[in-house]
């Protein structure tokens, strides 16, 4: 057992994976190409599989090395579940299941430690949003529930039903082509200015006041 | 007197006030499809007077617990407002107001603390941005004045009138398609690119003015 | 003289200017209508005139009362050009001139002091800026000439001279709508996305380096 | 050798090379213009093989100055990569070459002392910026894989390959017109919004952090 933690916590053994999961993010490029999988599906695919083997073995190391203490590290449990989604069935009704293998990718994020340190911060910022992106939320639906009352009829494609409200109140709140929309809604109710620069105005001003309490959290620390 | 504020104050009260908020905020989405209503619109709009009456007991109860401290806390005053809005006659010319009962759903600002506190929060921002958003009137109605005179002929569909101009240049401020709106102006009148690039550069400097000053005056408590 | 520095500098003088202003801007949105020009032009032509006879004699009571003081005052400065600006002659080739009496509502920045501060804020923040600016200029120019000779037979319409090139640039900077100028490129010279990426970046890049400068200064002070 | 040292030194000295450097510039933007090339692009080609003499000339008088300590100064080196370029030949398969001529436009950020100065600052800003720009590589190359292999077929002009993907997901990490491509996708494959709003809200929130990083070690420092 100490053993299998020497050779897991070895440089070469990290280098190795690191070097693995390029090879496994290359391939995964190359395989969205149609032409280059005709000629050299067969190929790809056995080294595929060889790559998911061989992480299997590594996270069984690990597992046997580190025992329940493996479970406890969250980015170990983020490694093991990105490796049992490329081992479920993915065929029929599963099929989006193999798009997922690309998350394998993303153990990038836990192997490389400079990746791990960034993104431990970023989700450290996340609580310090939870308030601001529950008003946000609010924001959306109460719009979203007003605008599919009120402009349904106008604009049946931007506002036809509540789903279709929400996606569009999204997009102009990132700002995206609001011009046309509005003037779509304004050519039958003139009077729809008010709501749209009113949502404008309050999606702005909550994502500034939602940039300064992130600035000033992080600068307190 | 006593009993009733205890009652009010008690988690289980306003445990369920959020619950019913909760349960209205799902029956306002549900009613927005046409589908729905015509199935079930009848329970709806059974449940809709249910949940008022509610409303207007529980808020008849805070008052008597109260006294004129209820009118004195503005969360209550907001509380007040939104109800009594729903109890408004809402037919002919005042079918707009039907549209506002989805006001109801802010009242989770007033009942969740978190959420209280963070709107609290945002509008003591407010105070310190008035200059500057009187700043940002002023550059919008001259821009509109001189744009209406100078571009009423080249470009009636976005400065045929006052009206038509603030909404165009408030859609240029906020970056959206401006480049189009410029370049039809300027096939006929080519030197319209000093009226466009020197708005875009003034009201982009008087934003990031905001924003320091915002963030400046966060910073300092 | 005294007499009418006492006057000049009365709560009530300052209040009259901030009213006269204000009416005169309503007037100038009024202007802008062709219709209400038609009915009411000739008695709009008259108030306009009465406004600025009074600003003439406002400015003339200003300089009698503070002499060479005033034309030590910037603001003041700015407010006599204003003035002086109505009244040039605006016919024939110069009737751009008559636009520019729309900048008489800007004397509200001078007359009332928040503004003033506001104003006087922004414009001290103007000199920490001028060595990015250059570099944003410098940035604009080399890309405008790189991508006019590398542009222009593909994509005549964006990149068909220098001015064209310059303004495309721009616009490609505040973001609006660069993915179709560069897909119309792309087309005919598809490595084009390297100019496109590495000019966004660039941008971005200055600009995130322009925003922080500007925010540190303003925290220092 | 201290002549030649106290020659370069010699403010005439420089202010003649920025004069040099900003006739160089106007001249590379005349060349832009085929008119004025069929008329005059006789003398200017002329003109500009005399600049690129005396900036020959001027660095082998600099090199000769400061010896080995010439190729220590990384704006030196620079200097003499842009003249470098200038004199390679640029016939044939190199004629994207003559394009580059354009940055030695650029020499002005190392000849003027404050251009020099902002730079390097904003050089200084991007080791700081690495590992967040990594993790926007990753995100960028996870989904164009991810989009790649699920709306490959819906939109093949958004979608077509990995390439394709990637302009386009960096186009909408810019939010220019983003709705549009997610509407094209959602037309056959409704439940697509998912996908682009969590690849938004995640460029979003990185794009955040980046800011906040550079911030705050700018406010450190
Ligand atoms: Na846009
Ligand atoms: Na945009």
């Amino acid at each position: 057992r100490d053993h299998a933690r020497a050779i897991v916590d070895a440089r070469w053994f990290q280098t190795s994976v690191i070097t693995l999961i390029l090879v496994n993010a290359v391939l995964l490029g190359v395989e969205t190409s149609p032409r280059l999988m005709a000629v050299h599906g067969e190929l790809l695919h056995r080294i595929d599989l060889c790559v998911l083997g061989i992480f299997v073995l590594e996270l069984g190391l690990r597992i046997y090395a580190h025992g329940r203490a493996f479970f406890r590290d969250p980015w170990s449990c983020f490694d093991l579940a990105i490796v049992a989604i490329a081992l479920l069935p993915a065929s029929g009704p599963f099929s989006v299941l193999r798009t997922l293998r690309v998350l394998r990718v993303l153990r990038l994020l836990s192997v490389i430690p400079t990746l791990r340190h960034v993104v431990a911060g970023l989700l450290k910022a996340l609580p310090g949003m939870a308030s601001i992106a529950l008003l946000v939320g609010l924001l959306l639906y109460v719009s979203a529930v007003m605008s599919t009352k009120l402009f349904r009829v106008s604009a049946p494609e931007h506002f036809g039903d509540i789903w279709t409200s929400l996606f569009t109140l999204f997009q102009i709140m990132t700002g995206d082509s609001w011009g046309e929309i509005a003037k779509t809604v304004m050519a039958e109710q003139p009077m729809a200015w008010i709501f749209f620069v009113g949502y404008i105005l309050a999606s702005t001003f909550i994502a500034l006041n939602l940039f300064i309490a992130v600035a000033v959290e992080a600068l307190e620390h």
